[in-house]
């Protein structure tokens, strides 16, 4: 079974769905068969890529004092906390992620996603310095056990997966994903935010009992006239 | 919609199947919204790289005679080109098609992959030359419209694309693909072998009638206790 989770580095609720549904997997009877899949979302695609304190952006955002924004973050930060997750006392910016999520497709070719995607989480949440700062989504990327070169020249050319995380976009959009996390399990079931874990496991109980063969139209028959194939033992050769 | 199609460039009626396929999809009136993506099979992961000439290798295979297999070959031939697919007179030739894989995943990541398939295709089955000689395989790349000095890294790297190649291997394996060209439509419906292009018309067609909305749990309710999430408009938070 394949759980795509579309998400942004910026999204704190992603941060914590995450942990949530990764709680909930680790007690699913069937989680050595789970395969998960990041897929990209970006809150805003016309972010600035130079970062920005969050604070004061939320208060622009949300029409709020500063004091107001500030409690937000904090409340988030408390249920982040209340998660086992670790998050930033102050300081927390936010900027454009497209070249995170082109790294992370890079990564995915070298099964190394999810690697990068909890360092990329950590440093963006969890520590004080910027996960936006020059140099160190390479960092990030060399810690996740990418080749340094190879991710300078992911980060450098800016077609680099651009197209895979344009097509993880339009596939959410086209699934009615208007919000991030977004949790799609075989693509024939949907969970929608940070949902509690109990809902998560509920979601991976039904996405299994549910998983259906393929209907499939002429299997089995590799030397029927019309619909030859070629297997193993050869290919069929049409008789006469 | 998605129509995967696992084939290998040795297989020749992945070949025929394809141009059945296509013909089917061309006057399919949804067409504009099937989006068609090559998944790798190889039918023989241990064959040599070194390419070796396909008549005495079915004869082998078949315990046949070279005048049969010969006979054998020329049939699935006539069979390519009523389908109006150019197909040599004599000598192709077969070998390990792994480059051949991971540069088509390649191909994927830039946009290309449907134009180098075309001429993987193209080089095996209707040119003289083999499409396995060395330099071969970077040349075709060029021509589909990718970077030739990144093409020749990605073939050098053995590693390159190699676990989506194997990734797409085992998928095909886990759906029940015992040989190709296989073709699955959304996940939801197989169709088996070089299936006239009417069967893939039907296909199509009950494909796209049975699509089904993504049941979702938790949509629509971002500022929901529990099922918080972000999106454009920023993220939930907390209210106490």
């Amino acid at each position: 079974m394949r759980v795509e989770i579309w998400s942004d580095i910026n999204c704190p609720w992603c941060y914590i769905g995450k942990a949530r549904f990764e709680r909930a997997l680790e007690t699913f009877p069937h989680r050595a068969d789970v395969e998960v899949v990041h897929r990209s979302f970006e809150l805003d695609a016309r972010a600035p890529h130079q970062a920005r304190p969050v604070v004061p952006l939320l208060a622009a955002k949300y029409g709020m004092g500063l004091e107001q924004a500030e409690a937000a973050e904090q409340r988030i930060a408390e249920t982040a906390r209340a998660e086992g997750l670790a998050y930033v006392r102050a300081g927390r910016d936010a900027a454009n992620s497209f070249d995170m999520h082109r790294m992370l497709h890079f990564a995915a070719e070298h099964g190394r996603q999810a690697a990068l995607l909890d360092l990329l989480y950590r440093a963006n949440f969890a520590e004080e310095g910027s996960a936006f700062a020059p140099g160190r989504l390479v960092e990030l990327a060399v810690e996740a056990g990418l080749d340094g070169t190879e991710a300078a020249r992911v980060l450098a050319d800016r077609a680099a997966y651009a197209d895979a995380v344009r097509e993880d976009e339009a596939t959410a959009s086209a699934m009615g994903a208007t919000g991030v996390p977004f949790f799609v399990f075989d693509r024939r079931l949907g969970v929608s935010g940070a949902q509690p874990a109990e809902t998560f496991t509920a979601a991976l109980e039904q996405a299994w009992d549910s998983r259906t063969v393929l209907p499939l139209i002429g299997g089995g028959g590799e030397d029927r006239e019309g619909g030859e194939a070629c297997g193993p033992e050869g290919c069929a050769v049409p008789q006469r």
